[in-house]
């Protein structure tokens, strides 16, 4: 049976989307899906409070859930700033993000994609010099919302690169919803397979159980996914975010994927996500229950 | 490149599972969809309406529209009743349902799979004197609500029996979304690859979009949807229905297929549907718009 690892980024990329909730539930969520057998959480991001209010409170949130010690907790930072925020809290696993597309990067940090990769260097080091591991989120990866297409040749080029960097771990970001199956078999194809690769899909456009299912045909293991399908895309209001965690539980479940995940506590903690933040979730598995719960 | 031939049932299954709307509505959203370039249609059903008063303005539905010359249009029925009215009625392609279930069959229409197969020649006979095609859908196929997984090779024989009576095409139902890609591997790998067969997959556990993919994959061809993904579950409130008609042409088209589908009034056809039923629909395309509209 093949281990799919499944990282839980709904504390962060949901809510990150979402109208700003206390700390106190932030806890609780993160609380409830450490629980749930997940085996690594995103917790939060150290960004500006200015550019991101909802994640202001990331020193709170962290210093108060309940550590454990079975989940790899994992925060993301925009800058050195930022990293080191995360050291001094302590994490060991960090995300970095350089958007493939030119145009996107600078809409969201004011450089292109060449002077973030440029300074990408000091931030690994940074990093690792602190103990943490450093990860590579590429960004519209799959499209971009003011270019459209974006090469593959490009995207991967920045892999090859960001490995000769010394980073840990390469992650493709859907970062609103633009991939297909066969924007993710024409980036997939041209990466080497013994890459360390993580897939992370947004369903903004009902394809995100469709890619990773593609994904995991060209040998990826690792994906991200949201509590719900926590989370919504700045570029469109009332869109979808990431795949829901227990959509992505509830297929690879049934296919014979083992996730450590036990799907009823996921539905548990997916049905609080949906409390806290007072809208209705767009998780099918969370409105319709698993397969295997038959009527009586 | 491969054609994709998609039948767009939003006005029958979509319709079917809304609060119940006025004729005219249904009229202005057939003759939308007429002109997206979808090349089949089911209309109605002929079902009694105390069953399913959503459906009870069939006649009146039918009579009004503008029938397209290239458009095929298609009608449910239950049973000889129904079919004697649709054959009246002038349609030339007529759905007939059995549950490869036998609970769901006797909660549906209180007879075994096994009772309502020795009904099906006689239904048969009767379509194909009055110079019609009959279809079966084979409802349940993936899964039953009642009692779980259902066995692929009862449903593999139940084709392979439909086929001797002389159905024209078997549909393999989706009905209340149970399938994964597994499932839909397990049944159609039972299945002669010749046979003529259509998939109906509802989205409700998010697995729609994979199960096309896979079906796909193992030379499937037809493919219902619903338009805006117009429906519900009726054994799960406020859960999703049919698969978006605009996310399968959207997924399809950016993986080079051809439906012959213009995907952008399929969007407003969507809009229209989301309109006269006066909710929100679920389909990310219809929400966040297709892949290609960047931002200016």
């Amino acid at each position: 049976m093949t281990t799919i690892s499944i990282r839980e980024v709904g504390p962060r990329d949901g809510l990150q989307n979402e109208a700003p909730v206390p700390a106190a539930a932030k806890v609780e969520l993160i609380d409830a899906l450490s629980a749930t057998g997940v085996r690594r959480i995103e917790a939060v991001s150290f960004v500006h409070p200015k550019a991101i209010p909802q994640m202001a409170d990331a020193d709170e949130v962290w210093a108060k859930i309940a550590r454990d010690p079975d989940v790899r907790y994992s925060a993301l930072v925009p800058n050195v700033r930022g990293a080191e925020r995360a050291l001094a809290a302590g994490f060991t696993e960090v995300e970095v993000v350089v958007s493939a597309s030119d145009t996107h990067n600078r809409k969201n940090i004011n450089r292109s994609t060449e002077e973030s990769l440029a300074e990408l260097p000091a931030l690994i080091e940074l990093l690792h010099a602190g103990g943490a591991s450093a990860e590579l989120i590429i960004a519209t990866s799959f499209g971009c919302p003011y270019e459209g297409d974006v090469d593959p040749g490009r995207v991967a080029g920045i892999v090859e690169r960001a490995i000769g960097m010394g980073v840990d771990k390469v992650s493709f970001g859907d970062t609103t919803g633009m991939a297909t199956p066969r924007r993710v078999r024409d980036v997939l194809t041209r990466v080497a397979r013994e890459r360390p690769l993580l897939c992370h899909f947004h369903n903004t456009r009902g394809t995100g159980l469709a890619n990773i299912l593609t994904a995991l045909e060209l040998g990826v293991t690792q994906f991200d996914a949201s509590v719900g399908g926590l989370g919504g895309c700045p570029y469109a209001p009332g869109a979808t975010g990431n795949v829901a965690t227990e959509e992505v539980v509830h297929m690879l479940a049934d296919m014979g994927y083992e996730t450590g995940i036990d799907l009823d506590r996921l539905v548990e903690a997916a049905e609080l996500a949906q409390r806290i933040v007072g809208r209705e979730l767009p998780s099918g598995v969370l409105r319709a229950g698993p397969r295997y719960r038959t009527i009586a």
